[in-house]
């Protein structure tokens, strides 16, 4: 620690920036574009994909792991796929590295060492998977294959941000194969619910639930579903994408299987995933001037129990109070940090658990003792109290449900304060340039529109919502006809 | 399924190599050498890693994630590390694809996206974490670190098999950071402990701790400790390494601390690993001519469920039955699976879970509904008897230990009668020939003698146990003196 954060209204992205390094979340490394996860922040990603692991396995799913290559030759069978990620691949060229003759304290590529193929590190892995399925499916029996996969992927990107957009990045890949269309599609928007539950339940974070247009969908899919959030500078992030790739992946890869009543027939794909992109939502979700604000769900110490003390004696005292409440609190199924390190004064643990977004903070001190009370700190309100310690194991059980409703809330009225309806362009400039948010606006179906509006504002369609209603309307830029609101929106 | 497997004395590679396909544990794929972990292998991988997460953690280790690729530059850093994996490294060079213009319907590296600095995919990441850790550590309040990673490496193995030998693999590395010379070699043993223990109380895979020659250790390493399994056809295998690094990396990369006396030193390292490989040894310990053998702590399916009937209505009656024994038993906390699938026969099932090595089978036909019992099946001893349903329960509960420990002591009982003293070289290479398993000789501590041993046998030194009383004797090659004899085994 660590000084003082800039602020979010003075310069948010500044302010992520310092967050992120400053909370000991992660950290850029040697490798361009690549970061470096720290303890803290691989702590959180782990509390998300337990979740997300046991919700995938409840829902039929079985986890797997499929190389991180991909031969040039298989990666550009499906054509629109590889078309869309042929500009951002880390490619492997060579298998060994010599002694440089000129300097022999220097390695270089041994050029006699040259791969026949090349080979593509993963930037998705439906080309190797579908390969792969190829082997699996003969008949309907075998079908669906309800796989996911927790991998690291690369995608060359040239403007990288720790977590938002890295070089390599973690995430979950579902990857199915289904008899029929319906089923597929199903799955798709199964997945997407589930996402969609995930963000709101567990990282209190809330979504809307929609489809991409065709420009913005997934290289290689037919429909891309998406859960969309909105960050406290106005700015859309996706949080979360489901696939229906129709039988794109089974005619590039030859999939077929025997249907019950005999006939040959492609098999029907969806892919799903959610990346450490959503530790980005996450912090920009919830997190305010002092730092970090973690929903108690994901946070990896629920309650920091600081002591406040002058010499061995005094802490000795403290710490018997201090140890029995966290016991206590631990038998409640929370998690616990009693920090009695020596090397840190309280003030300097306050700021730092502060920062690093501990739902709970408990101080006790000399005149606790004598009250039989604690000071209980709510990161999320910042707002101090005492309480009996009799009465801490309840108090804090009830703050956990509590706090993570109370930042749902809160993301919640700022999200539905952001999305405006607008009905001309004009408009649409003033709420963006004035407000930001989504902009619920007329389009008339066109990628050339939506392209238009893009180079005009920034903005892109972020979704199709599906609740929506239908409503008669004109396209905000070209005044053509148009039955259904979409949702527009700067993004990360 | 599956036509039978090949006998284990008549080839045992072979053996391995179909079980390990025709159970569903792993495949090859289209990239030489990487293969493909399916989601039977992947379950039991997933119980092998909660596993040992759980034991890090409980030692006060944390995960974090560092990035796949090392520049040649870090890589090249530590001379002897990059010695030891520079011939079997994956290297990026490019990072961009293009339409070749000769072929629209083809990718080819684009000439203008020529990696400046070529990346390495790691092979093992002390480099990448050690330049890492220098922003890390000023005094000597930063230390200890204690982390781990779960993640994929490559090296490029020329002779790739399942599991063993891959050149894409699971695994995790510890790095740990210490003030001490003294602290770090506690954690190399302190790991290695760890490892021995996982092996034997929860794979059931009895290992020798010692420590590697100088030929055999960790490049890069100052010590390597490791366990060594024995693996049915007297071959060893190693199962896990630990490694104390000394100063190499700190002094590498310049990771220095000052002391509380205020001097400023490099810092200790260790490293330490497990793999999929050990996967492989599973199989090799436990399985026989009919299939996988599993361990119940590992098994996914701890008990499988089938049953016999003719027609819908019996079926009803037996599922009645069984899915209350099913919910019986997983409130006792065993996982159970039942097969009521009509596409399969009782037979086809039952051959497929003895292949899957599932290590309770209970089948239930109409005489078990009058007779209230049901016929239990042990994998391990291919023994059937009938349980009163009532009894099932407790039975199967108690199965569960039972099978653990028989199947540790059958694989000690092995070891045990497979570890041979010999005391000439006569010997030596007689029952290596004649016998196989560990051979416990007299070295005289040359690696001279160690490299011609392993040209006339092909056995190495598999280590030099940490348990073994001092003895005087003599080099069984060279007749030099000796104090301790030293385990020697053809090895995986």
């Amino acid at each position: 620690m660590s000084k003082k954060l800039t602020e979010r209204n003075k310069d948010y992205s500044k302010w992520y920036n310092e967050l992120v390094v400053q909370a000991d979340l992660a950290e850029n490394s040697a490798v361009r574009g690549c970061m470096v996860i720290k303890p803290y922040g691989y702590a959180i990603w782990e509390k998300m994909q337990a979740k997300l692991d046991s919700m995938f396995k409840a829902t039929g799913h079985q986890n797997a792991y499929f190389p991180l290559f991909v031969p040039k030759s298989l990666f550009e069978a499906e054509e629109k796929n590889a078309e869309g990620f042929a500009k951002e691949c880390a490619v492997v060229t060579h298998y060994r590295l010599k002694t440089d003759p000129e300097d022999a304290s220097k390695l270089i590529v041994d050029p006699e060492a040259k791969l026949e193929e090349e080979l593509v590190v993963r930037p998705t892995s439906e080309a190797i998977i579908w390969n792969t399925y190829k082997g699996w499916v003969q008949s309907y029996r075998d079908l669906p294959i309800l796989i996911n996969q927790w991998a690291n992927v690369v995608r060359w990107e040239m403007r990288t941000r720790l977590f938002l957009r890295t070089a390599e990045f973690l995430w979950q890949e579902g990857h199915t194969a289904h008899a029929t269309k319906e089923e597929a599609l199903d799955e798709t928007e199964l997945m997407n619910n589930i996402y969609a539950e995930f963000a709101e339940e567990f990282m209190a974070i809330p979504v809307i639930k929609g489809k991409k247009t065709e420009s913005e969908k997934f290289a290689g899919a037919e429909e891309t579903y998406c859960i969309e959030a909105l960050m406290q500078d106005g700015k859309a992030l996706q949080a979360g994408t489901s696939h229906f790739l129709g039988q794109n992946f089974a005619k590039a890869f030859d999939v077929k299987y025997t249907s019950q009543e005999g006939k040959l027939e492609h098999v029907w794909a969806t892919s799903w995933g959610v990346s450490t992109r959503l530790m980005g939502a996450l912090i920009m979700t919830h997190s305010d001037d002092k730092g970090l604000v973690l929903p108690p769900k994901l946070a990896p110490n629920q309650v920091v129990i600081v002591p406040i003390y002058k010499g061995e004696e005094q802490l000795e005292e403290i710490s018997l109070v201090a140890k029995k409440l966290a016991d206590e609190l631990r038998a409640a199924g929370i998690s616990v940090k009693y920090d009695d390190r020596d090397t840190h004064k309280p003030g300097w643990k306050f700021a730092q658990y502060e920062l690093q977004g501990v739902p709970v903070r408990l101080a006790i001190g000399p005149k606790d003792l004598e009250k039989g009370t604690v000071e209980l700190a709510r990161r999320d309100t910042l707002t101090k109290e005492f309480v009996n310690q009799s009465e801490v194991v309840e108090k804090v059980s009830n703050l956990m449900g509590e706090i993570q409703d109370t930042l749902f809330e809160k993301a919640l009225n700022f999200r539905n304060e952001h999305i405006t309806k607008v009905d001309s362009f004009e408009d649409f400039k003033k709420v963006l340039k004035a407000k930001g948010g989504f902009i619920s606006a007329h389009w008339d179906g066109t990628p050339e529109t939506e392209n238009k509006i893009k180079e005009l504002t920034k903005a892109t369609i972020r979704c199709i919502p599906f609740n929506a209603e239908t409503e008669e309307g004109n396209c905000v830029l070209t005044g053509k006809p148009s039955a259904q609101r979409v949702l527009f929106a700067k993004a990360y």
